[in-house]
């Protein structure tokens, strides 16, 4: 099985490093990553500068290409140019970070996977409910090689991937594996307002993460509740009850 | 009426103009719009770095916030702090280039649509299909101006948007609008692979769009045809048919 490996935060990061290392154990790794880290980054891609690939070795134990770029272009040029043949499966991760709910549309990681599935490559994104950098990420791993192991069994349309968020907890406490739904949470969005020391205004992003709808199997509350959560989402974005109303409407 | 108006062109491009234009006969205007071009910029959401907020005063003809950051930036920092009072609607374009499609997971203009609708405001992307920035956008502008006026009687759930695509012909050759659903379509996309003067490689994206499936109310196809599209999309991206079988999997 040929692997293609990208990440969010960068090809030198612990998560990719992590995740190499599980999937090494079922295939070829290629690591196609950005070359720093690129965070809420969303589905973007770079269509007004060039891209540059430069090959990069890490500590001995992975090859691949650093991108200044986002993971969608990392996807996009790892599968389109540098690879020789199609990979058969693209993961991303393992991010820093939860991509459940509505954190799925800012998220770079997920994007990833997204363009990969676009490509018609199974697709699997990993994240971990941890924003700290030291936290250990054997359990994501090990998780993100159980799936990755079933992913080629799973028959996935084209368009549809799978979005992977793995507890913070330690073993003894990890509940195991839930296939869930996108939860109902969204961002309720402040800034802070600050003066710069030459005295004009700037804002820094802040907020609070806010469950408006407890819905059952929803993947938030699965990774509270210590269990990992697999979400399968596509890009069918058509609200097909509005749709129809609106219709008699015009 | 008070309506936020941005976009993804910047600020001083003419689809803000034009649409500036037209909303001003049904309300009072306020634009918050990125400081220079953002394309192909997706969800992106500016978290490592201060936003600044220029007044900006064009032509004598609106007053807004120029802002270094992304669409979804503009509308979050517009909505949550630079504005005193919740603007009734968020319209953001008019987009050179149509959303219609996959584009739509790409698109800035669509994003700020959709981080209004996520802050609980009526909110709508309006695109024109075509890139040429000559093109004229009085039908755009007509068709923004229709649907905004009824906007605030479609009741639209929180988290859902219109994303109104508008075909760049004219006047006598426009077939009024259609309510449409996302269509099938994706870029296959290939890199031009170029050497620079100091014979190093690099990547320019280059790409076809290519029709999967002739979905019935596409909006890809409804917009070829000569209709105005209105698509209503939500951020639900649950597949819940793979996942009730990957249930019987795990």
């Amino acid at each position: 099985m040929r692997i293609l490996v990208t990440n969010d935060d960068g090809i030198d990061s612990p998560g990719i490093l992590a995740l190499v290392g599980a999937m090494r154990t079922i295939g070829d790794v290629v690591v196609v990553a950005p070359d720093r880290q690129q965070s809420a980054v969303g589905h973007a891609l770079t269509v007004a500068s060039p891209l540059r690939a430069t090959p990069f070795h890490r500590d001995g134990t992975f090859f691949g290409y650093a991108i200044n770029g986002t993971p969608a272009d990392c996807v996009k040029l790892g599968i389109s140019t540098l690879l020789d043949v199609q990979p058969d499966l693209v993961v991303s991760g393992i991010n820093h970070g939860s991509n459940t709910s509505v954190n799925a549309i800012y998220s770079g990681t997920v994007s990833a996977a997204t363009e990969g599935t676009l490509m018609g490559v199974p697709s699997m994104a990993v994240s971990l409910a941890s924003f700290d950098h030291a936290a250990p990420m054997d359990l994501a791993a090990d998780v993100a090689l159980e799936v990755a192991r079933r992913l080629p069994t799973m028959q996935l349309p084209q368009g549809t991937l799978l979005n992977v968020n793995v507890p913070a907890c330690s073993r003894e406490a990890f509940r195991g594996i839930k296939l869930t739904r996108q939860g109902n949470s969204v961002w309720k969005d402040s800034y802070e307002r600050r003066r710069d020391p030459q005295g004009r205004e700037y804002y820094w992003l802040s907020g609070e993460f806010v469950t408006l709808e407890r819905l059952d199997d929803a993947d938030d509350l699965a990774v509270a509740d210590g269990y990992a959560a697999i979400t399968p989402i596509h890009y069918e974005l058509t609200n097909f009850p509005v749709l129809d109303r609106l219709k008699t409407m015009f």
